[in-house]
């Protein structure tokens, strides 16, 4: 009989963990260093090791952990395999194998945002969904998609990429991945303060903003004081990201999109701007597909990880 | 033991029927027609009738069937409901509930575009690959979306809509789906169509177009014959087309794209528009991803209807 699992968010800086009985309640949570020198050859093992102590100070019977789940920063493909993970500076990585070696525990593994949104499906703002797709807005723009309870993970790993989904070819300057007009260079914390910048080239039109440092936070903050500038760029983002969603409603369909990252600390009005463009563009079928901010927030990964042992 | 299963296509004008072996070679086809008026209340009866009748033609032991699957025009949820289907004049339909009764045998259903998928990946030009999208270009453009060997139905029977997805501001007449700018018109051979009249009537370029009959034929024939006007309204086919598709690898990562439907007479020149801007738009890790042409033409309905009950 199983009783208990472990959900790990192995991050570039620190490495998130959590122990959980198989209901989904949090028994206890920590964070160790992601030690990355030497192409990140520690990470495995330090993960092991903070395993093996947890059980032994718990007391666990090995016997009663259904297992670990582990989310990454990179692609992971269907036998459990890293290509290449930039900011845990890995190149090739059997991780199922490895950790499985490491630990003699079952181990599943997947990407970050994929296992961060069957998270939110299992415990988030997507309970009691089993089709959710999850958008979060953070330095970039993340996805991940669940289908049945499942993560599309994609044939390269590429499945949820909803930040590099092209949505305008009005920019002159290239996305990190190499593309140019990506839903990420518009719509992330980094796209809304370009957003913010070029509008405010534009003319003169007065606005608190020009006295204050352009973040996501700032022209949110203006747009709840009134400021009508700021209310122009958060209706550019909220085109750009409604479009986009509005075609993926199209290509899955899901039960709820549910919206997470620093730039959801806006709150409610955040999504107004994202439902108008979306209502307007999807297909008939999906145009009341509810929206809901996430829930979990930096938690997210480990209990997805740990919903992908259960 | 399970040797024998039957596929359905039901269209508009006419049922296709197919009787497999589970190995997916057709034994028999044919056709009888669709009877429309009363709200399309004789359509199940009299395919339950024609297999009835096969099966005693074939005198096949119905404990070998493996049972029926069925491709209708319309939404088909999770459960084998239709909440309406305007080409067979239905409403509301418990389909798999109501043939179950009528036959005594199993029966699941789907979506006649979704089901194609399925059949262009199990016999046609996605075979050997268990994520495949079906694009077919007909009168209107439909798609298929196959994960891990399941179709993406989604929560209200639209996943796959991919003719619907939002690629131009620049249109000012409406979809059939009441919105605007979608992918269907113009990239359906009503929508190429469509393009090559306003290309032409944007100046006097010289072209063979001007006098022929406009279709999406007659311009990929143009354009095989070296037509510069042709070559454009191609390029801009493939734009739209291209981008979009872009966008589905970046949302669920198939292994190939599959292009059928009438417009992919034109042949592999086709491709060479879609694939030129599917690469310069798509996510890094599916830059590469194949293209094929369908090769079941309109017998991948019956195709997939059958790998339904397999």
């Amino acid at each position: 009989m199983k009783k208990y699992c472990f959900g790990i968010d192995v991050g570039g800086t620190t490495v998130k963990c959590g122990l959980f009985d198989v209901k989904g309640t949090v028994l206890d949570k920590w964070e160790i260093k992601t030690r990355t020198e030497n192409n990140g050859c520690n990470i495995l093992p330090d993960v092991a090791d903070t395993i093996s102590d947890k059980i032994r100070e718990k007391n666990l019977d090995r016997d009663e952990i259904a297992g670990i789940g582990l989310g990454v920063p990179g692609p992971v493909n269907e036998e459990g395999e890293v290509p290449a993970a930039v900011n845990l500076h890995w190149g090739y990585v059997h991780l199922v194998d490895q950790m499985e070696r490491l630990t003699g525990l079952n181990v599943k593994a997947g990407n970050d945002a994929n296992v961060a949104a069957l998270g939110e499906m299992w415990k988030g703002g997507g309970a009691g969904y089993h089709n959710v797709v999850l958008v979060t807005l953070g330095t970039g723009v993340g996805g991940g998609i669940i289908n049945n309870g499942q993560i599309v993970t994609g044939t390269h790993g590429a499945g949820g990429e909803i930040g590099h989904i092209h949505v305008t070819d009005s920019l002159d300057v290239n996305c990190n991945c190499g593309n140019c007009g990506c839903l990420e260079q518009v719509a992330s914390a980094t796209g809304i303060t370009f957003l913010a910048k070029r509008r405010l080239e534009k003319d003169d039109a007065p606005s608190v903003l020009r006295r204050r440092n352009l973040s996501a936070k700032s022209v949110f903050d203006a747009v709840k004081e009134g400021d009508a500038v700021a209310v122009e760029i958060a209706e550019e983002f909220g085109h750009y990201l409604g479009t986009a969603l509005a075609n993926v409603a199209g290509i899955t369909d899901p039960d709820i999109f549910v919206i997470g990252g620093g730039v959801s600390k806006a709150g409610p009005i955040l999504l107004e701007f994202i439902q108008k463009y979306y209502k307007q563009y999807a297909f008939m079928a999906c145009k009341e597909t509810p929206f809901a901010l996430a829930e979990l927030g930096n938690d997210a990964g480990i209990y997805g990880a740990a919903k992908l042992v259960l």
